[in-house]
């Protein structure tokens, strides 16, 4: 009976690709307009997957609140309405490219969850890239 | 050449979150309003995945007119316009949150499918909450 | 400068369409399915539309935290996991089809509007049926 | 023969709420966290409405390849992957709202346009957020 | 009382845009690759609005399963899985961009439609490229 | 630190499922209207998803504008506004259904792709029929 079930949420976040090791020109040239000095921004949209065995006496795998309450204090109340780069610790020395937020989303979630219980995270950048940690088996 | 194909259905249905074996407090503490004894509903979506060979002379993994009258007999004429609690065998004595309601969907559309083909479920009580049966490996 | 915002939000209801002056039969005939005594339910989802001047000290029309937390007050704490039929007095005695929920709806949210301000409503009962209240000019 | 045409486009930018004449605090109080003077950002979504006539000729009100021409030149090359108060001219005194957006983006496209077509804008910030100019009538 | 209902409806189609009365490098040079002589095709959306006063005693505006009986007879059962130029006399003479679509889908369902109701059609060739007949006001 | 990206794409093709084996009876009866002699068409709509190691300098699996040039190549310029079966030499003996397309876009794009990364195909033939190569684990 595993069974997986899946939380939406969302973040508006400012952010620029940039590997500070590399000069501005080689910057310019493998993130092209991503590498934009002042930043520019996206909806982040995120699905929270969590699988394991339903619970008998309340017919739930998790109680969507407390994952939703997760959720909001690890992701939402850090990153929502932020500079990934200037405004969090996470980002503050590693490029925020949608795989590396997943890698960070999913590792911020996974210290929070039950150890009986395994995490999937997505992660659409925009409508039409997005990403997935860990990878499709 | 092992594919998958999804069919997708749609049916609406009163239910409310309760489990008879506790009290009313407990039921209200665990459900919160989802425990409301006037029952409230949803627009439950369906997402029907079908694993197997593609069939060389079709073209065809099957025929989706077969799968979409199982799918109208086994879930539609059963669960749509009505209210999952009072209405239907199936979850007179099991609680009808989303992981119950994909787990029965999945045996009861089981029953009717050859052998040779495996069977995932996706079922989504709104556009914030699903879940995914058997579990994401 | 008039311009128009819009504010999404989402209820999920039971109800039933029935017209307490007719007959058992002439409900089934009329309503079908949607007669069903026990109920069926939706995921309703709610476009609130304002339309006025927009101020040019904030940029705004409407501040939408303002017009959020009406909605949420009139709309979502009224209807939202509530039986249509039982738990409200406003379809206490008026049929709960998408047309009268959508008038009932702009009612609610037209006393807390102020006077400059034009209010449309679109109520999506499912993904396939919604309307629009006043009617398209 | 009165018809609309709907081409739809999309931009990627960071913006932060904000209006110049008032101190900090007023601008935290009205704005909270859209004011983050690091910025955020969204994925901007546009929709450019053209109405008149259908030609005789070629079925079309316009080809839509020459409005896609014009939103590319106008919007797209103005305002992707850019910061909006820092990186345009448009929002360095202007304060980038969604209705302030709507309204820029419908002048800029208005003077390339055929004076015989009509033009309105949606502009949605968020999935729940969004904005029309001209207003709704 | 005056509201709009909608209900959608889709079909699969095959065509060509062509004016006959051009060279096929006239065509070739309008049309580009929508006039490919072997056809290409789209999935259409259509959302038909019907406006008028909401009937008391039934709380609808209209029966929808009359309107959805109107539209498949009159627009499924004629395009769905059809090439517009080959196989249908309405686009035997007339180029069938989604302009004339549109127009002619408001002639086939105003003719069977009650005269005090008002109607409007919105077609979607893609989810880029859509059109509304008769035009916004 | 394995992770899958995804790329979105989508071309308007024309298309019929037949077999030339057959009679035409028995195309009628298995492939009923979409055997339509003349055509029928679709929008389809394509994910390609990559899976493979993050580079640690770039933070990307891949450049997402290196896939999306092979998609074009390889997909949107093979199939967009084409007749499937008369103007590609793919489908020219082999059924062009959605089970089929999607193992030939997979072929494709494999051989472009370096060996490192893993691929799997989800196409949309409309809203309601899917299929994903290979099949879902």
């Amino acid at each position: 009976m595993r069974v997986s079930v899946c939380r939406k949420a969302h973040f508006n976040a400012a952010h620029r690709l940039h590997n500070k090791a590399w000069t501005a020109e080689k910057n310019e040239q493998v993130f092209g307009k991503c590498n934009n000095p002042n930043y520019h921004g996206h909806n982040y949209k995120l699905e929270v997957w969590v699988s394991g065995e339903i619970d008998e006496e309340t017919g739930y795998l998790i109680d969507l609140k407390i994952l939703r309450d997760i959720i909001e204090k690890e992701v939402e109340d850090r990153f929502d309405h932020k500079n990934l780069n200037l405004d969090t610790e996470e980002f503050a020395n590693l490029n925020p490219t949608a795989e590396n937020i997943a890698v960070v989303i999913w590792g911020l979630i996974r210290e929070k969850l039950n150890d009986n219980l395994e995490l999937n995270i997505k992660l659409f950048e925009t409508d039409r890239n997005f990403v997935q940690y860990p990878a499709i088996q």
